[in-house]
């Protein structure tokens, strides 16, 4: 059996295997400089292709299911044994970087085909739409495969007015049959996914591998600072109303609550300004507020308290305040034993044990309705990430890949 | 004599023309449904022609200089009597108010048609590009007859590839005689000019009309921070050099040195982010910064505060500074004389005297550099302008009228 072999490549030797074949999967892009490799798109084809091709080299058994997720399964030693599924994605950002995603299809193809027989089913999946950039909305593999996929997005549109339905049937999926795609019901071990940290703090720490505490809940809004527009050479500054100015004390005043709320991120990434002219005191300012963290009353509480404390600055500036909540996702739970397990099998490795949130989302988060989820992920440089400056170091996979395997086998005792 | 008829007029009748004449001119633009009358086009020639014919019925003898200046001239009683300049500007800018340079043209030439005879001759001039819209650049006309016109200027083109000199030959003027237009040489008695506040002060005061002390000069300069930009669910906030706040953190801090300094207004008007995303922290961010002041000094001293306070915050953050000078102009004085004429002019019609500095620029700037010069302003509607809603009192109007006759006759004794 092909697993067996490979099962006696030297570690180091399974690290190269996975960043080779993530730099070749970081040349099938839809653009010629850079890539970009959206849902639905050729180069989506080609990747699901290769990466299907890889997994039959591992003896795995592939199929693309109705929602365009590619899937390679070994079965377990009988049937009716239970699923242990791993995987990630292979659609990327535009102009992104190599491992996104990508590292973790190939961690957990690399993994399972070092590991060798166990006695239950795994499943590598490659889901197909986890970025969400072609239609603004992520998950739509993952959501079909936990069976919370809602059809009415199948009629969201792209840039070019092609549904997402339509999109579907040019990659193999079946709008119409995407009920099928849902796992609910199966013997299910749970969910594991590897993915770089997209964050400094691994490296800050200076560990390879972290475990997944939780996935953060976010919440987003924008608060908008309506003033009056006015000469900025002859309104004195005691008759002003600055919205600039507002928004900026708000600013910092997000600042200050992320820094002092332990595990809260809180963040004003964008400022309108109108006019926006230098010889023009601000009419009108709208700040984006972005606050995440592990634990939904926590969140909730800053945001209440961060939304308060715009209406106070307004009130003390003459401005006006318009609040309008744009987005509201809860924290995702992991599951104790799987997490426990993959803790375990980091210091076993002699890796310091690192836990932290993970402040972006994840397929993990959709899989979290269907079945127990667990999330490894790979330090990398700068905590750079969306980014063609995306890097991973090689010992670093390779731990990733050793200790993914000490898992799979944890769980067959 | 024509100008003696109009002496008897009564006030209210003289602020009502004035009026209906700024509403007259209002309606001739550029453009269909708001007010925009740029140098060298159509509606600017159809104003000077109306503001001509007004200046004709006022018994003044009229013409336009090589630099498209519409002058009306009253002779005084001898030759090489001395000469007193009134005068505003007739363009606007775009979308612009009814008062804005009209205003101060056609008070002129009210306050000279209701003195009669002087022992000085009088000149009322619309000059001919205030606003410098069309080319970027503003005084042409005053700077023409102040003899300070840079001649390279004329190479200037328009959005459609017009030159100056090409629209200065298309309204009447001569772009090879500029030189000529330049009075300098000539016995002046100085140059008044009229105009809207364009700020807050005067209503606040409960004051019709205001004196300027002085026109502030100004400082604009540009702060980029540059920080590291970062998704903002996965870098925890000590791990940041976040852009935005660092620039929100400067905003503030111009803000409490324009309020902490009597005189100074200090403003960061427009903010530039980059990425600018709600889930990205900022990488870079841009203020741009406008201060100004009566006294070159306290500007020059506030600027220099506001740059170690930049670099202060950028260093204590973590963030480059990148200081980029925009541009530099140094207060007008104005003239002692003139100004205290206007002054007691006021107090002896009864109303409060207002001295206030200049925050925008104005004809008189140019003119500064030919003669002494002095300037009336005329209390508007909440201190807007260069806007449809720019608003004045026909009261204010009447005491404008009223203030600047009485002027006219002080200087005759």
């Amino acid at each position: 059996m092909l697993a067996v072999v490979v099962h006696d490549v030297p570690r180091e030797l399974s690290a190269d295997v996975v960043l080779d074949r993530c730099a070749a999967l970081a040349a099938i892009s839809d653009e010629p400089e850079r890539l970009t490799r959206l849902f639905g798109g050729e180069a989506m084809r080609r990747a699901h292709e290769q990466v299907g091709a890889w997994m039959r080299e591992a003896g795995l058994g592939v199929r693309t299911d109705a929602a365009a997720n590619l899937i390679g399964r070994r079965e377990g030693p009988a049937p009716g044994a239970p699923t242990l599924v791993l995987g990630s994605h292979l659609d990327t950002v535009a102009d992104a970087g190599a491992y996104d995603g990508s590292l973790g299809v190939l961690v957990a193809l690399a993994a399972v085909e070092r590991c060798g027989p166990l006695p239950y089913a795994v499943e590598v999946v490659a889901f197909s739409d986890e970025e969400g950039v072609r239609f603004g909305t992520a998950y739509l593999g993952s959501r079909a495969f936990a069976g919370t996929f809602p059809a009415e997005l199948l009629d969201l549109a792209d840039a070019f007015g092609v549904t997402m339905a339509e999109a579907l049937r040019t990659c193999g999926g079946d709008p119409d049959a995407l009920a099928g795609v849902a796992r609910a019901g199966e013997p299910l071990l749970g969910y594991v996914e590897v993915h770089i940290e997209q964050g400094p703090v691994l490296e800050a720490r200076d560990a390879p591998l972290g475990v997944v505490s939780a996935i953060a809940g976010a919440t987003r809004a924008e608060a908008r600072f309506v003033g009056r527009a006015g000469h900025a050479g002859t309104v004195p500054m005691d008759a002003r109303r600055d919205a600039l100015t507002g928004a900026a004390e708000w600013a910092l005043a997000v600042e200050a609550t992320g820094r002092a709320t332990p595990g809260l991120v809180a963040t004003v990434g964008a400022l309108q300004v109108e006019p926006g002219a230098p010889n023009v005191v601000a009419g009108a300012a709208a700040a984006t507020l972005d606050v995440r963290h592990a634990e939904d009353a926590v969140r909730e509480h800053a945001v209440a308290a961060l939304r308060r404390s715009a209406e106070a600055i307004a009130a003390a500036r003459g401005l006006d305040l318009v609040w309008t909540p744009r987005l509201q996702t809860p924290a995702v739970r992991v599951d104790g034993r799987l997490t426990a397990l993959l803790g375990e099998s980091i210091t076993a490795a002699g890796y310091p044990l690192v836990s932290l949130p993970s402040g972006a989302g994840h397929d993990a988060v959709a899989l979290a309705d269907l079945t127990g989820v667990a999330m490894l992920f790979v330090r990398c440089a700068g905590g750079v990430s969306h980014h063609p400056d995306e890097s991973v170091e090689r010992a670093d996979v390779a731990a990733a890949i050793d200790v993914l395997c000490a898992l799979l086998r944890r769980l067959a005792t």
